[in-house]
């Protein structure tokens, strides 16, 4: 089902020094599958994360917030799914608490220097006993055993690696590890991102590094709109490869490490997308010439959100209509139809408010039968841009929604 | 297909003394179809209207608009079906202003007397000629003839009446008609609604009530979020039953008045929810207990447009974990979800951040069963409620959306 993505080898995950990687079985849906996966990471690393902004955010999230806040270095993630510890309370803190203590006894830390991540069914209490008893049965693994042990719904795992010069004379090295194939439901929605680097970057620097990568990766995709309450995205600097920390934004190098982590960020949440629900068709909606990027990422999202649009992907329907009545409702209020221009790939398909003069059903047709398309929106009103990445809207994407419980 | 809905005959359709109506056949889609509309008012009346906040507005809702500035009293409206002049650009403006000078002649006045409105196709040049030569054929008729004859995709006519006391000693009597049956495609897309009644009321207090009245019906119910470039609603009030004009909203009978209309826009309102592209259930989203309005509308519309909650209605799953991520997602940034309630009818379903304590999935297993169901969120944080009403989101409705032009 999954578009164009295809699951990667050991070989090709890059190993990054300054982190070890373990998986093991707690039971908490399924036996003989992997669900716990633990990063242990080493001293002097800096973490930038950010998470869900849905005001149900839960337990591991509320945690991870306040665990980043108080510590001195964070020591290890750990991840769990079957469970989301989401709509859990009190004893829900607790549990992921309960979790985090485990694993700082397991490695010789403090509580507040390991970060919890949840993913699974919500309003359930976490079997917190079965997931502390596996942490201390973990074996290490390969990082494409842990893209698989974070793995949902997800049909494909999810990883990538990276590897370029920051600086003149150091490479880094990056891998990183995603889930989610959509807001499938909240019962297993998440979406988690974790990269890890072996680069030396300051943690003001790199949590405003994190943010921005988010805003061009897990936050430019949308598969139904829906968010959920356990998103989180990470990323580690181990400070391994040797240079100097990067502790300012407008040393060059950020710039260097945030492209280099941007693309592998980008590739993990296209990947999301590419796996989405019943998707068939992985569809870039890309603004420009925007006077700004918040009205270039309205335009994109609500063309990107359009039940009609992506039914109409779905059926390969050139259904220019349907794209220009997204662009008209996306709330810019001053946005002239009429000098705006939109292309279905290199195909001139809309133009001074109406379909354009030369083109042909014939050419729309052409690109929609496509299995990767670009819609192109040209606003004529300044220097702006924003890529928003979704897919269509299948049968199958009601059939797995309404059919999950039977 | 549509959920308890089922079509008026022409004697539960009152009357409306100042209004003509008439039908006839302009052949733009279909042939032997009545496809043109015409209301034709007397003197002295007043109109109030709202219209699409698409910035794709088709060239009928910008004549429209224009009319209403320059017109000493408007004399007719004047529907087409089969194209709704949408994306034309400048020929398209000639065209509805051209069908407007033919309905002028016709009835003797001038063509910004005339009021525009079209639904169909769009991208397509306007059939005026066919139009023109239909308006001057036209058959007089009853309403529920009209409300056939606006009709696109809908599956059941919509119109109703309503007669009601407005002041001490006169009563109002007021009919409507609809059309819509969600954004379907904005190739007939378009949601229309015109009431008629014979109340006097002067015009800027009429178009004051109009927005009220739109804001409470058409524009509180969702389908699937698309908003079409061609909707518009309109009220005349032709000031035929004798009582002085309600001239300012002070006046006790505004309210008694907006009463009686608003219950009129709110039943044609949801007969285009029931009759939603496979619609199976029609589902009522109340917001109780808000800070204020906006906050209201904005959770209860992320509930309603949520795939995931209309997916899990349709297979008549309690999911509540999808109803709290989307009030958690709606975007209201100081929400204590630890104090907000949600009931499935009567059912607690939900209270301090998790599932109520009580609740068994027996119980909401019932109320989903049902094909009418409240959902009621009471946030705790005012005065203020808003109520949206939408539909579940089923099979049919990819179906109908991939395959209209196959």
């Amino acid at each position: 089902m999954a578009v164009n993505l295809h699951e990667k080898s050991a070989a090709d995950l890059l190993h990054i020094d300054g982190v070890q990687v373990y998986v093991g079985q707690a039971g908490v849906k399924k036996p003989d599958h992997d669900d716990v996966t633990l990063l242990v990471l080493g001293k002097n690393n800096t973490v930038g994360a950010v998470f869900t902004k849905n005001r149900f955010c839960a337990a591991p999230v509320e945690t991870a917030r306040a665990h980043l806040a108080e510590a001195e270095g964070v020591r290890a993630l750990v991840v769990n799914t079957g469970n989301a510890n989401a709509g859990t309370g009190v004893q829900g803190r607790a549990d992921a608490v309960a979790v985090c203590a485990a694993v700082a006894e397991q490695i010789g830390c403090k509580t507040e220097q390991v970060l919890p991540f949840s993913t699974g069914v919500i309003l359930e209490p976490l079997p917190a006993a079965k997931i502390i008893k596996a942490v201390a049965q973990l074996r290490p693994v390969h990082w494409n055993d842990a893209a698989r042990a974070i793995m949902t719904t997800d049909t494909v795992p999810k990883a990538a690696s990276r590897e370029g010069l920051v600086g003149s004379s150091h490479t880094v090295k990056a891998t990183g590890i995603a889930k989610g194939s959509g807001m499938i439901h909240p019962n297993m929605a998440t979406m988690l991102g974790f990269i890890v680097c072996d680069a030396a970057v300051s943690q003001p620097v790199l949590q405003q590094m994190t943010q921005e990568i988010a805003d061009m990766s897990f936050n430019a995709i949308t598969v139904d709109g829906d968010t959920s309450t356990n998103d989180s995205f990470v990323i580690v600097a181990t400070a391994k490869n040797g240079q100097s920390e990067i502790d300012n934004i407008a040393d060059p190098r950020y710039r260097q490490l945030k492209e280099l982590l941007g693309s592998l960020a980008e590739e993990l949440a296209q990947a999301i997308v590419r796996d989405g629900e019943g998707a068939s068709k992985f569809i870039t909606v890309e603004v420009t010439q925007a006077a700004n990027r918040e009205e270039a990422k309205q335009i994109a999202y609500a063309v990107a959100r359009s039940p009609l649009v992506k039914t109409a992907f779905f059926a390969s329907d050139p259904n220019l209509g349907r794209i220009l009545a997204a662009i008209g409702y996306a709330g810019v209020e001053d946005l002239d139809t009429g000098r705006l221009k939109v292309w279905l790939d290199d195909v001139l398909v809309a133009e001074q408010g109406g379909r354009a003069a030369a083109y042909t059903e014939d050419q729309g047709q052409a690109v929609m039968a496509q299995d990767e398309i670009t819609v192109r929106i040209e606003l004529m009103r300044g220097q702006a841009a924003a890529k928003v990445y979704t897919c269509d809207f299948s049968y199958d994407y009601v059939r797995i929604n309404a059919d999950y419980r039977s």
